[in-house]
């Protein structure tokens, strides 16, 4: 653990590439893993990382309330949530309570394709590097198991931040498609 | 039987509402539906469409060489199938022998979205509407289900194929993005 945390006090960075190799592991579904990084403040905050399926659907209803996500029905939820092959969950804890700051799932066909959804960082936690951990530690999963096209469909105001991660728009012109029903 | 093979006399066209009414059901995961059409020359045609997930992996290898694709490892195209929501097959049946002439999955959360791949149809027998037909039957057995955005993507001479189905490109400026292995 204090190795760990050297880490961390060393590079004021969640991002760097020593962290991600300690994060993820063949039972990274079934356990929760620390994150510890310095706020802008110098506060110590205390962030973990599931990908356990288990996800309290009033909390996550919570998180996107708070992006202004348009309500869906839990049970739908929670169906989406049961058929996706990765579930990754962000909590914050203070006082020994845990609050859910962030999600994301991806759906896949668990060999050569996945498709990731519903990523979300609450607003007081965006803008310092929580959300590009979370989607790393995704892709860092995925890869785990052996899938290699990740997919996702970005709203504009998000497409540079997924560029930085690697994601490229329309690939040799491939094209994003949507089937609505009328 | 007799008014179902009726109905295409009448319209001479695979891809009517009337047909698409008829070959959707409750039970389609399991059935074999019948599809019967005059091709150009005025030949009768059977071909069969199923969406059971069963399918002869050497059939499709041979009708993915048939477009020219790139060859992958059986097993993890089996891994695929059966974790996609939705397998569409169709078969051409000539002297009591049946050949695999289209095919396409979809995975999904089951809830909410369902992402289309590896949609083909052989080269012999392209051009006739089966694509659209192939494709038609799958938006309504998603839509049976309850899927409400349905994406897939689309490689740029495809395109206006799916447009003309109905799929946007790039709706509010939603942009699909892709992540590879370096």
């Amino acid at each position: 653990m204090m190795a760990f945390w050297k880490i961390f006090f060393k590079h004021h960075n969640i991002f760097s590439s020593n962290l991600n190799n300690q994060l993820v592991n063949q039972d990274a579904a079934d356990k929760i893993l620390l994150v510890k990084y310095l706020e802008g403040r110098g506060t110590i905050v205390n962030v973990y990382l599931s990908f356990n399926s288990y996800v309290n659907l009033h909390d996550l209803e919570k998180l996107c309330d708070s992006v202004g996500w348009v309500r869906r029905p839990l049970k739908k939820v929670k169906i989406a949530i049961d058929n996706s092959f990765v579930t990754a969950s962000l909590f914050y804890e203070q006082n020994k309570k845990k609050f859910l700051i962030g999600f994301a799932r991806a759906t896949s066909d668990t060999s050569f394709n996945a498709t990731i959804w519903d990523v979300v960082i609450h607003p007081d936690f965006q803008g310092q590097g929580l959300g590009k951990m979370l989607m790393a530690q995704i892709i860092k999963q995925l890869r785990y198991e052996d899938i290699n096209t990740i997919t996702l469909f970005a709203d504009p105001q998000v497409v540079n931040f997924y560029k930085h991660l690697g994601f490229i728009t329309d690939p040799d012109g491939v094209k994003g498609m949507f089937w609505y029903p009328l």
